[in-house]
C-alpha cells in the first residue's frame, strides 16, 4: 500500500506545507509517500519517486510548489488516463492526495470512475472560490501580499493628492478584492459580485477630495476586466477624467501566488493534509474533497462541490456596502 | 446618547483596526463616537474625547494601540470608578466596547454592576487564553512575527551545527509556541500544557544528529520559565551539555505584540467592532463579551468567561505531539 | 534665523526620516525649524508651521512624505514666487532644505536669484537619474520592494513552467530594472540603456526551456513603454507567442514609492540632512546639491547637476551585459 | 585549472548570493567551479563537490549559506592542512575563494604558505569589524532585521508607558548597535566604543518621562554584557528601579544572521564574487583580501587587515552622541 500526493492547476502558497506534512505523517504511520511531480502531466510521464525526508526538509517557507503543477489536457483522454494508472501500478500507488481546484478534482474522479484509484482533493487556490468550503489554501498569504502592497500605495498616495487602482486576482469572485478593501481602508472596491454606480461613487469622492481627502486607494478584481467601463485602465481614466485626480495603477499579477507561506495557511496546510491522509486510510472507498467550515474539517463528494456557484457570505459583503456608494 | 472605546490591559496588534472600525461605523449609524486614552487610567483621568474621521485616518495598519493602553490599581476602588463614572457623564457616553483581557472585563463588569454603564468587552491578547473564545484578537499578527524570526533563525541554523532556543510570549497557556513549532518545523516545543521527558527528547535529538540532521531550533513558552530545567536558559545548557551542539537564545520580548496587523486581524477586528456595536445599541442592559467560534460571533455573561481556564484543543496538541518524544 | 523644510516632485521612501532628522538637529542647534506643507504649492500658500518634536515623533518608519509634496506649475511665474517669499519672511525665514529632484531645484535656484533665499537640495527620487551624485533618497527601499515581489513571483514562476514579466518605474533611466535583474536573478533585462537583439535572447531562452527550464523571470523600465516591440505589453505577446511560454505581466507601479524605509535609506537621510544644515548655517550664499559619491557627501552647483545626462555606471551594466545576449 | 569557494565562521546574508554569482561567473568563463561544504572542516574531510547550475539554482533568496560553515580547529595542525592540500590536489584545484572573517583569512594565509593555494577573501560579517574595508558581507541584512523587530517594539511601547531593551550582536564592535540607534530612533544606545554615564541618561529620561514621554527603546550590542552594569540584564534592572519604568527586553540572538539578503547585499556579494574571480585568475600569485572602501573594491594583504582593530568612523559616531548624553 503507498499513497502519493500531487499539486494540479494554479499553484499556491501553502501547497510545500501541506507536502511537507503529508511525508512526515505517512513516514509517522510507516507508510511509503510518493511525490508526483507536475502534476496530471507528470502522473502521465511517470514522473513519480519515493519521497524522502530530505525532499522535504525546509520546505516549510517555499511558496509555491516544489513538486510543480501543470494543466493537463492529455487527461481528458481515457488512454492518457490508461497510461496514467499503469504508472501507479508500478510503484503499487492505489490512493492519491490532490492540492487544487475543482477542475482538477473532477478529473481525478473521472479516473477514479475508471480505476477505482481512491483520492481525496484538499481545496487550494488563491481565488477562494471553491462550493462547500470557506477557505481554499492560499488565501491567506495572498490576502497579506495584497495588503503590503496596498499599505506601500497609500503611503505615497497621501503624500502626494493621487489616487492608485490596484488589480488583484480572482477571474470570477471578487473575494481577494473585498477583503483587501475591507482590511486595508480602500475608497472604492469593484467586483463582480456587487452592483455599483460609478457616477454615485463619483460624486462621494468629489465632495470627500472637496472637504480635504488627500487621496483614493481603489481595488479591483481581475476579473471586472470583462466589462469595459470598470477594468483597470477604464477605471484609471474615470478618475483622472472625471473625478478629476491623478491615477496610477498596480496590477500585482502572479505576485499574489507567491511569497512565504503565512501561519495561517501553514497551519490549515498540516490539518487538511493529516485529515486528508485520516480519511483515505480508513476508507476503502474515497472520491471526496476536504472542506472547512465552521472550523470544521468535512468531507464531501465532487458532485457537492460542483453543485453551485461559490457565493461571498453576505456578512462580508455588507462590510463593503458603503465602499460602492 | 454616545458611546467611547477604550483598551485596556497588554495591547495589540487589531486594536487600531479595530478602533478605525468603531469611529467609521458609529458615524454611519450617526451616532457620535469617542476615544478614551490610556485605557481605565484615562477614563479616571477623564481624558475623552470626540472621535473625528482624522483621528482614525491611516491607522489601519499601526501595531498596537494608539489610544494607549494602561493597568489600572485605581479602578479597583470605589470611589476613583465613580470619578470615571462621572467623566462619562460629563459627555453623555453611556455605553463602552472595551478591547481587552479577562481582567479588564471584570473591572467594567463592576463599573457596569455599580452604575448601570452597558459595555462589550472584545477579547485582545496576543495570549489566546481567554475562556470561551476560539480566537483572541492579535494572535494572527503575533504568531506572523515568531514565524519570521523562526525561518530566520532556521536559514542560519542550518548553515552551522547549530542550535536555537526561541522562547516566545505566554504566561499560563503554550498556543503561540505550540502553533509556531507546529508551523515553523520546529525539532522541540515546550508548553506548559505538555508532560515532556527530557531524556527521551535528547535520545531521539542526538540519534537525528548522528544521521546527519544538521540544526535544532526549539520553540519555548516564555511561561515555562517558573520551571527551573525547561524555562530558556535551562534549554540553552541542556541542548549545549546534554545534547552536545553549540546553542544560542533568542528572546522575541514584545516585539511580538507590535507589528503592522495582518489581513486576518483586521478583518476580525473590523467583525468585532461591528458586531460589538449592533449588539451595545439594541440591548437595554448589556455587559457581555463578543466571542468567536466555529466561525461564528456570540455574546456570553463575564461569568461565563471567568468560569474556565482557557484549554488548547486537542486536535492542535496531537499535531505536536512527535516534537516532545 | 530660521529653516525650513519642503518635499517636492515624486515622494520616495527616506523623506520621512530626513524630515525627522531636520528638526531633531535643528533644535540641537537652537534653531527653530519649520515645516512646509504640500511643497511649492504649499510655500505659496502659505502651508507653514513651526516645527515640533511631536510633529516628527514615530515618523522613522512611515513612507512617502508626512508634509506632502506637489509639483508646481504657478511656481513658475514670478509674480507667485515673490507671495511665496512674503510668506517665508512672515515667518522670518531664510533658509530652506528641499528634498526632490533636478526639476525642483532648478525651482528653487530661481528663487534664490529672485529673492536670495538660501537653500540646499537633497537628491531624492527612486529613478537614481540625478547627475553628479551616485545615490538619491529612496532607492534603497524602491529596489527591495522590487525584490520582495520578484521573490514571490519567481516561487509561483518555478512551480508552473510560465514566464513572468516585472515592469518598474524609471521613465528615462533603467537603474531600478536592472540592479533589480541582476539581484533578482531575472533571465532578460529590458532597460532603455542597453541595445538588445530580441532574436538573440529568444534563442537563448527556447535552447534553455529546451533544456529543462522552468521559468524566465523577465524585468523591464517603464521608460520603456514607449518603444512599441519592448514595452510590458509587447514584451509578454512576444514571450507568449514567439518563445512559447505562458506568461503574465506585473505593473508595481506606486507600490514602489511607497513602504517602510529601510536602513540604508534612513541613514542616508540622516546624514544628507546634517550635512545639509551644517553646509547652510555656514555659508552666506549657498544654493547648491548635496551629492554622494565615494562614500563622501559633497556640495555641487545646480548647474553642474543639470550640465549632464545622468548615466548608469558601466561596471553595473556588465554585469548584467549576460541578461541581454 | 578550477577554483573553489567555501564559507567559514559565522555565517551571515549574502553568501548564498556571492556562491551564486561564483558559480555563473566561472562558467561564463568556461572555468569549472567547485563547492567546499562545511568550510575548513569539508576541506579536511574532502566534502568537495563540482559544482552546477542546478546547486545554485534560486538560491538568491536564502538566508545563511547552503554549502554550510564550520569554526575548524584541526586546520590549525599541519598535518590536517597537508590533507585538505592532498584533497584539492584530487581535483586539481590550485585557487580558492572563502568567505568568512579575519580568523579564516589568517588560516588560509598559513595554507598559503605552506602549499602555494592561492586565494581571495571576502569579508563576511555581520559585526563589520574587519579592518580595512568599510564593508562586510550581511551588515545590511541584520541592521534591517534588527530595524523591523526594533519598529515593531516601538509600536507596543508606545501603546503601554513602557521601556524595551533590545540586544544586537556584535561581541567587540557595536555597529549593529549603533546603526540601528541612529536609524531606528532609540533614546539609549549602549555600546563598547562610547563612554557613557549613566546617571546623566537617567536623568535625561526621567525629565523627558515627565514631559510626557510614552515609551523608551534602548539598544545594547552584546558585547557589552561583559560589564556587569549595562549588560541587557542590567539595563532592564537600571530601567525598572532607577527610572522607574517598566521594561522588557528583546535579543535577538541568531535572527540577525539569516533572513532573505537585501538588494545591497546581493549587489554587494555579486561585486566581490566577480573582483575576486577576476583578481585569483589574474595574478600568479595571490593571498589577497578584497576590501570595499569610498565606493571601490580593491585587494589588501592579510597582514594590513591583520594589523589594525577596526574602528567605527567617527561620523557615525557623532550622529549617536546624543543617545548617550
Amino acid at each position: 500500500m503507498a499513497i502519493a500526493i500531487l499539486t494540479s492547476g494554479g499553484d499556491c502558497a501553502g501547497m510545500n506545507p501541506a507536502i511537507k506534512q503529508f511525508v512526515d505523517y505517512c513516514f509517522s504511520k510507516n507508510i511509503q509517500p510518493y511525490l508526483i511531480y507536475d502534476g496530471l502531466e507528470g502522473l502521465i510521464d511517470g514522473d513519480i519517486k519515493k519521497a524522502s525526508y530530505e525532499d522535504v526538509a525546509g520546505m516549510m517557507h517555499q511558496g509555491g510548489t516544489m513538486i510543480r503543477s501543470s494543466r493537463s489536457k492529455r487527461f481528458f483522454e481515457y488512454e492518457y488516463r490508461k497510461i496514467a494508472y499503469e504508472n501507479l501500478q508500478k510503484h503499487g500507488i492505489d490512493k492519491l492526495i490532490i492540492l487544487g481546484g475543482d477542475g482538477s478534482f473532477r478529473a481525478l474522479d473521472q479516473f477514479y470512475k475508471d480505476f477505482g484509484v481512491n483520492f481525496v482533493g484538499i481545496p487550494s487556490t488563491i481565488d477562494n472560490d471553491i462550493f462547500g468550503t470557506e477557505y481554499c489554501l492560499g488565501v491567506d498569504t495572498a490576502l497579506n501580499i495584497i495588503r503590503e502592497a496596498t499599505d506601500a500605495v497609500r503611503d505615497t498616495s497621501a503624500s502626494f493628492k493621487r489616487a492608485c487602482v490596484i488589480e488583484t486576482m480572482g477571474r470570477d469572485c471578487g473575494y481577494l478584492a473585498l477583503v483587501s478593501a475591507i482590511t486595508c481602508g480602500a475608497e472604492v472596491c469593484i467586483i463582480p459580485e456587487l452592483e455599483y454606480d460609478l457616477d454615485k461613487i463619483g460624486k462621494r469622492l468629489k465632495e470627500e477630495l472637496k472637504n480635504g481627502r488627500k487621496y483614493i486607494v481603489c481595488i479591483v478584481a481581475e476579473g471586472c476586466n470583462s466589462q469595459v467601463c470598470t477594468n483597470t485602465n477604464g477605471l484609471v481614466k474615470w478618475l483622472e477624467e472625471d473625478v478629476g485626480i491623478e491615477t496610477r495603477a498596480t496590477i500585482l499579477g502572479h505576485v499574489q501566488r507567491g511569497g512565504n507561506p503565512t501561519v495561517y495557511d501553514r497551519l490549515m496546510a498540516s490539518e487538511f493534509a493529516t485529515y486528508a491522509i485520516d480519511k483515505i486510510l480508513d476508507d476503502e472507498k474515497c472520491n471526496h474533497v476536504i472542506v472547512y467550515n465552521k472550523s470544521e474539517f468535512q468531507f464531501v463528494s465532487i458532485d457537492y462541490v460542483n453543485s453551485q456557484k461559490y457565493e461571498i457570505k453576505k456578512e462580508l459583503l455588507d462590510l463593503a456596502r458603503r465602499l460602492i456608494n
